[in-house]
């Protein structure tokens, strides 16, 4: 049984009927934290879990053992080795059992433990995120979010992009209107260490533009800043963000990748995290196993902002009623009308492209109408805009006068405009808040609970 | 011929023989940028690159071609598309050319282009970081960090661990004594976003511990900060790096991660850039395949910082010179004596352990002696130290101890003691500066030249 020294790897023979795996096996040892302890005077039950695995294993002692009536009073959260015998137990709720032989203290846990058994609302448990992930919810998210991670990096690298890791301190504003924190090492002279003001990057695409006029399809995944007071459930101050850009690429390339990427990760999430997935959908967000496959079977939907506009203002005559029923072209659209598109008229993923070019940044590409320019966001239902992507402008002159016109100082822009002057092509790209793709997976409602120490105005514990 | 869009696939068709591939296909179709372009007069050959292969592909067109006289006046650095016949060339140079039938012109090149066919210094490649993963050197690092990256994800998803995001923006001083960089919105009012002083993390440590005790085996990949004005060629101001940290283990298990981890990450590396690495050991570090190859196959040494000591004193009398020749117990080990060590004494990696406590941080569990800690160095020749790690205090009354002495603010630490109050358990981790793993992987000796914008003390372009 040497190779079973994980509560996962019990679990995973049991499902795949691991030969190996008789009825019972002696001489299982496992080490773990002790999730509960309850013992009916002469027999004892444990549920152990040892982070291998969302489900816990159960320990069956007698109170024969050695230090039997020390192990009863053993609390939640102590750390434990059991040594004891595997039992396969198919009638019962659990498909295996540990009847242990021994257990050995090796941490104990402090009476004040703040999980208890009782069921913590995630106010209370954002107050000690260090422990949180001992928890059911919080266990499934953050291995949720590690698996995510990793189907990112496989979507990408399957297909030869090139990760890129651009600079988080930066001397420029890639947004180009940004609330962005700075860096510095003295506060009295902000400019010692550098020579020039320095700041933390709020996207990494302006750099990695230069990788993909080398390498074709390149991608960044990595931490992006803002330095928003809004206290919302959907901003933080410190996030991730995949900023995929492909060369010889247009707006219709651009949605082609996005809606492979998304279903993929997706996908792959499914796949690889079964028990945590069903834990979301039973336990935080009931439909959600149903919305992700149908998400992951849809064909994405098309439409212009200008059709987008249209139909909600058919909807208002209509007598739909919005929060705000103001509808006209050139506006932002609120998360209300997004949805609206999404649920109520595509009734799936949408695809809302060529936007006003005053509401989009200076580096998306101008379309022939004079007005609009090739962006992109991706709206889902149940969300709203999960994407944002745009072809990027390519010709020298337009992207000049564009950036002359939003007085932005072209000095500090000189490389970026390079890229133009030296072979430039036409290529796009996108960004995705990992957060809010995390959310829209998992179910969860507050970018707080898909953070392992979230970043927010006045928040910086830990 | 679909199948068949970038100059990776060709020569991926050509390596393993694909079936697909006769001797000559008509209707190829590449974009990508010129590298070199001569006209014999009649005919000229034109070296494409399109950023998916490290080699590139040799276009051939004749001056018959509609714009045939054109495109023998297209500089490097242009972008095209190439139409035309794919035909194996069994006896020449390169596997297989192009028959141009068709050459359409993407983006001009300006004449001031900086990348001209001579070669260029990695000093002045620095000043136009934004255009030097054109070149083949820089194609070469770059990629390879991308590929050294997945190395790590494997590694570590493929055996369960957790990738945990820690913080960037944080209120501890993780290694208890930093050149750390502030982060405000206002020089004036420091503390006005977060209500407290906020700091780039010099590591993710101490919050991965947390995770670590709720998922056993838990890692993170992402960048750290060091506000240092020193300025070598191994120091950068953002880097980043690679923190794994196990329970339910000790120095023994953390030695035998790394060696697992980094010669997992080489042959990864090895095996999935060949051109990239022929490429280094011909030009940039000759006899770097050997090196790396011996490394992959040589089991790790082990060795106490006290026996090294007596080696090292044994060395100086025996008539070695090291610049620093007064070899003393408690003394912190220079570059040159580490590799003595490793060069000369092990002839390959050497694991040193048990170092004085004094030289090593709050965290590292104290040995049994009273005089040293459970840390561990890994020292390979050729470099020096590439991984530093220790097994964790673990026990809340010494550690707690260890702070007090270092006069650290426990406040600001309860949250970490409180991971020794509630189930406890040993533990232990290790560090990899990702960039100097890239340096000893590709044999680059400037982590400028290794990162894609590098940061240090004075310079932020970008």
């Amino acid at each position: 049984m040497e190779e079973f020294k994980t509560i996962r790897e019990l679990y995973e023979a049991c499902l795949y009927g691991d030969d190996i795996l008789k009825d019972s096996i002696d001489g299982v040892a496992l080490e773990g934290w002790i999730r509960t302890n309850r013992d009916n005077g002469s027999i004892g039950f444990i549920e152990l879990n040892d982070g291998t695995y969302f489900k816990n294993a159960q320990i069956v002692y007698n109170h024969d053992l050695e230090n039997g009536d020390a192990i009863s009073h053993f609390l939640s959260g102590t750390s434990i080795q059991v040594k004891g015998r595997f039992v396969l137990t198919p009638n019962m709720k659990q498909p295996f059992e540990i009847q242990a032989t021994e257990i050995l203290l090796l941490g104990n846990c402090d009476l004040d433990y703040p999980l208890q058994k009782k069921r913590h609302s995630f106010e209370y448990l954002r107050t000690i995120a260090h422990l949180r992930p001992r928890t059911n919810t919080f266990s499934a998210v953050f291995r949720v979010r590690s698996i995510l991670s990793m189907a990112i990096h496989e979507f990408f690298q399957n297909q030869g992009f090139v990760y890129v890791h651009t600079p988080l301190m930066t001397s420029t504003d890639g947004e180009g209107a940004g609330e962005m924190f700075h860096v510095v090492t003295d506060e009295k002279d902000p400019e010692a260490f550098f020579g020039k003001k320095a700041s933390l990057a709020v996207t990494g695409q302006l750099q990695v533009e230069a990788y993909c006029m080398a390498f074709r399809d390149v991608y960044t995944f990595g931490p992006t800043f803002r330095a928003e007071k809004s206290n919302t459930t959907r901003h933080a101050a410190e996030f991730w963000m995949i900023e995929p850009e492909i060369a010889f690429a247009d707006l219709e390339d651009d949605m082609a990748l996005i809606e492979d990427c998304v279903t993929y990760c997706t996908r792959y999430v499914l796949e690889n995290a079964p028990e945590e997935m069903e834990f979301f959908d039973k336990m935080i967000c009931p439909g959600l196993l149903e919305r992700l496959k149908k998400f992951t079977e849809t064909p994405f939907s098309k439409m212009t902002y200008t059709e987008g506009i249209e139909l909600l203002k058919k909807a208002v005559k209509e007598g739909h009623s919005f929060e705000n029923p103001r509808i006209e072209w050139g506006m932002n659209l609120e998360s209300e009308h997004e949805r609206y598109l999404t649920e109520q008229v595509t009734k799936g993923p949408l695809f809302l492209t060529d936007y006003p070019k005053e509401l989009k940044a200076f580096y998306m590409r101008d379309n022939e109408d004079g007005k609009t320019v090739a962006a992109v966001d991706l709206l889902v239902p149940g969300i709203g805009e999960l994407v944002g992507g745009s072809q990027r402008e390519e010709r020298y002159e337009v992207l000049k006068e564009k950036m002359e016109k939003r007085h932005m100082n072209l000095k500090n822009y000189e490389w970026y405009l390079d890229l133009r002057r030296y072979g430039t092509c036409k290529h796009a790209g996108f960004g995705i808040g990992f957060e809010r793709f995390l959310m829209f997976i998992t179910g969860m409602e507050n970018i707080r609970d898909v953070s392992a120490f979230p970043r927010t105005y006045k928040n910086l514990e830990y």
